[in-house]
């Protein structure tokens, strides 16, 4: 299976280069029926788009999506959807600089060794460009497991260098640059910003994703499991490295006895798994966490190596995100929903669109 | 491809219930020539083997490895290789009782609501009794590694509740029964261990595996990534909550001029990313990190449900590990082991036997 | 992937060598609810099994399947369901004398070439040993087209060397050991393979298959169709040269007029497409057609290379088919189920239980 | 995996509707470094082009191919490689009368069966002229086979209705408008289609195809198996009913003392097998020949069906082949070289590039 493709029956392939002539995605395996239309994909790209606001990168681009294929009169009809946007504001000038440097902390190293050879404008297939594809992927995800099951996959950001949200607010999320939970906030997180990108550094940032009214059954052990696969999922976007379910690095402190969930006829009474258990939902409401490391494109100047072997100067001026974390939060939440519609066509196919099984435990909201 | 299954050219798939018959693996894809014998699965078997001291699981199981096929005097062939182990020591009794309980913390209730249906036998298909195939199926990607490449991978515990290590001495690891890399602090672990059986509960730990001699290239972006499937190798194993790569969670704080990882000519010169960038081998020792939840079968009566949704008291009287993630240890390393083996063959199909990329930067070995 | 597994939702892995300690095969995705015992395995193995008569090897495996695992209580619970059956009757000895022999029209070629090491022991992973596996896999897959949606899959024999049936009765053919379709012809058959033994020589074969109540709908285009599903599934089986569907080579002749099946009030007014159309079902019987080469175990002395590449006398006197199509009957039988059942869960995943479509058009019976 | 996705180290993912705005492909696992331009397309597309020659369709498309990705400098990155055509030849009105029409012997119904819901315009995703798109992926196979390899490809059309070749000259397939192999015939091939034309009606056709230089050892046991993937490739393409490699269905009436292809010092003195034993190349000419049914799209008109269940009267009056066999030639071709590329990487995984086995028997070329 090509290794640039992801999920099992809900199959996303994407290609493209952050300066190439365009990036695309073809989604297959997804139900006829659906309705579709250029517009569904704005939001969600505009959430993620560069230039949204001064502390994010100045990079403009339309982000305009072309259906190519698979939609019929404005529904899908089973076969390949195709999704095209074709790179605008490209400045390759910006980069043509560093095409024989290796900029620390950047995969131009491991490129050039796994391939011998890379495209190095905008850090070509490596760029965090690639997904734009994923957010509009997972907008066709979100529709359908909105309308079939009432899921909403919500993400926020938790943590941006030493700074945590003083209170939580999911309805204060969407209405400040940072997705950040508590809005009295903003402004310390502007003033910081500021000072950041002043410095000519960068910060690394916490993304939590919830999902919610996920029925219980989805997902497939062992190695199909659900939290296997949003691991997989969420490990894959750039500059991740660490993943959380439930508790996460939470339970090594834990005591079994304050670690299950108890089951009560009200529902469960706590929800320290993440809505998780041997790799099967629970009905409770999905949770997880990703950790964004600080991009290592930055103004502040670093020897490093060339592709001879020679020490050189790099001093990265284009223009990057000094918290790429910020922008990852609907690429988090284009992730969780593939995995879940992909993981929802997976028990229809195994165990069919079942009935009700007893007990059905209410699912517990607020864990 | 079967759920069951793990990797793309060398795929694990593995079979069995805890207290059926036989639990057992087919390896496919590996190359001929490979010297194995059952011999060689004793060593790892015996490290995650239940009943080893007695701060884990009283089960005994003789684990002996029959191999049933793909070897011819000795050798493997390049077919199939399929390892089979009788399960002997399974005391069903112990479980009957529980048969329609939902233990919380468990899988009963995910596995009923999924399939309608589960064998309650020692937790069946769910049990951690799988993971004794991915150990028997590492120690092939082990040896085919150390022989191929001088490829190393150990892991350690690297905390217990709120224990972490005073010192770190690799040297140390093996020689007592906590995979502990501080000798000065086991006969404090036993007392905290001997506390935690006498209070029956069960706590949480923290497993660090490394990778060194592992060559640059490794790994194939976008969603083949080395670091993605270590992230669904790794959460694929029982009772585990969370996955890092390097740094992990501590990027989160980090700023981008003190993360990256600088070239030069004697190599990098720190390890924040852990060997990894883009999704790719750096060359540099790989480090990840993984958090296992506290087992959730106590002696602690709770009050629960039944499959009739009324109230039971449910109390775990079976074998069981007050700390699952002590043995969890060669789990890990055999999870790494595998996901490296697959990836070297990935990278071998697209890119050949590639001869020497300039410049080769020498690894940093401590990072 | 394993190459050593088939089948995209239903995944059945098989493994073992001829004249290993034993053969077996892992199927997975297979669902919930589905009542197996090992008794459901004799009538198909007994089938194909050799020994059945004198027209078939002499060599006598019990063929007794042992369950491994995924059935509880006689019931499949969804997790991966392993098959076992012991080699019992391997005499060695007549092979040990050809190990280091190419005999023409084998694998022993093209396996050293390919893995440089083969086990030459009854022809090791190359025999037809293997497709035991398939057909006991198949039972599960016969049973629940059947129970599911009233499938029956049934072949024949259509051909033996220059001999075809005189006439068609279904009911004839499990009445005589030819799986031949005119009773008539019985003793002719007998005689024909009688000489043919005595003169140590081979001949090919023809088996067709039918598969009826094939609901409308089942198939995955492009690269998912039916059709090549089945064509893949059916060039896998040991000795098979072509496969067709339909009318298959007969359409080359054929005019577009006399070609395209009439869509009638009254169901399809023929069956030249053999029931698909597009790589999608079309609710007609499943047509398709099998040319199985003679075997080149013969006991007629030919010259041919060892591996020292040495020209030696090869002369096979081990226990074999003067005509391998005759047990492979039940093994087409097998594939097809296996290939139908994998579509109907696949085309659930996509479209759901879905219910009538208009028009339903009734399917043309005796095409 | 997507159904719309083939091969599984090279792996094609198409999409696209005849008549949408743009058909194209990811190709997904090339090995970097192959020099890639849009005119290397031209060649293939055009011998596959509709309204090359009077006895094909009318439909005219420039077909030019836009790499979106994965080629930098002109040379492939090791990224995946998008390629992209426009549609610009619709004419949708010829189609919009049989929208709600069910066409005999078209996918028209199978997939109205299956999703619900079709897309019309001519055929939608059922139409042929999806194979464009392997056409292009297979100038990359081709490319690579050649230059590693030395492989070359060749079609050419074996029989058209009852015409079969009088002579065989393979220089003279490329040199007359119907891949024929006896240019003494091409007058009375072109009285044949004009009559076939002016009557309204259609007719099948045969495709052989040959390999030649092909390494012994490609081709994967037991369901990778080279000839296993070559029936699913070829039965893919649209129109076709049956598939043969070597002798095909001629073995069904050969003795096996015939079959058997001997191993001499001299190499292969036959070859039935077309190069495949035990699923794995034998370093002979790889052959395998293809049947094409009749065009169901015909001026004749018949009664059919309509969505509400009606009878109707049919007639295509689109631009449609009256032997769809003919330009199935460069696509029949495009498969090979597309399986042939896929097992070179997966044996090149598995095997490495394995230095000569002795005894290395010469390839017999006329086979």
């Amino acid at each position: 299976m090509s290794s640039n493709s992801f999920g099992k029956l809900l199959t996303v392939t994407t290609f493209g280069e952050s300066h190439g002539p365009a990036i695309g995605c073809v989604v297959d395996g997804c139900p006829p029926g659906i309705a579709i239309a250029p517009d569904d994909f704005r939001h969600d790209l505009e959430r993620r788009a560069t230039g949204r606001t001064r502390h994010t990168s100045q990079r403009h681009e339309a982000d305009e999506v072309e259906i190519l294929s698979g939609v019929y009169e404005g529904v899908t009809t089973g076969t390949p959807i195709a999704l095209l946007i074709r790179n605008t504001d490209q400045r390759s000038k910006d980069y043509a600089k560093i095409a024989e440097q290796f900029r620390p902390g950047h995969a131009d190293y491991t490129y050039w060794q796994k391939y011998g050879i890379r495209d190095p404008r905008g850090g070509g297939r490596s760029s965090a460009r690639e997904t734009t594809m994923r957010v509009a992927a997972g907008v066709i995800a979100k529709k359908w497991l909105a309308d079939r099951f009432g899921v909403q996959v919500q993400g926020w950001l938790s943590q941006i260098g030493e700074i945590v949200p003083h209170g939580f607010d999911l309805s204060a999320v969407e209405n400040n640059p940072f997705f950040w939970p508590d809005t009295r906030q903003v402004t310390e997180l502007e003033l910081y910003m500021d000072a950041l990108r002043k410095s000519g550094d960068s910060v690394g940032a916490r993304v939590d994703v919830i999902a919610t009214n996920v029925p219980p059954g989805w997902g497939e052990p062992i190695y199909g499991k659900l939290d296997g696969e949003l691991a997989s999922a969420l490990m894959s976007i750039n500059a991740v490295k660490g993943v959380e379910i439930g508790d996460g690095f939470g339970v090594v402190a834990q005591k079994g006895s304050e670690h299950r969930d108890q089951l009560t006829p009200q529902g469960f009474a706590s929800n320290h798994a993440g809505g998780i258990l041997g790799g099967i939902s629970t009905g409770q409401p999905l949770r997880c966490s990703v950790a964004f490391k600080p991009t290592s494109s930055l103004r502040l100047p670093i020897d490093s190596l060339d592709t001879h072997g020679d020490v050189v100067e790099v001093i990265t001026t284009g223009r990057h995100d000094p918290c790429v974390g910020i922008r990852a939060t609907p690429i988090c939440e284009a992730m969780v929903a593939l995995v879940l519609m992909d993981q929802a066509l997976r028990h229809r196919a195994q165990c069919g669109d079942v009935g009700e099984v007893t007990p059905r435990i209410p699912a517990q909201r607020d864990g």
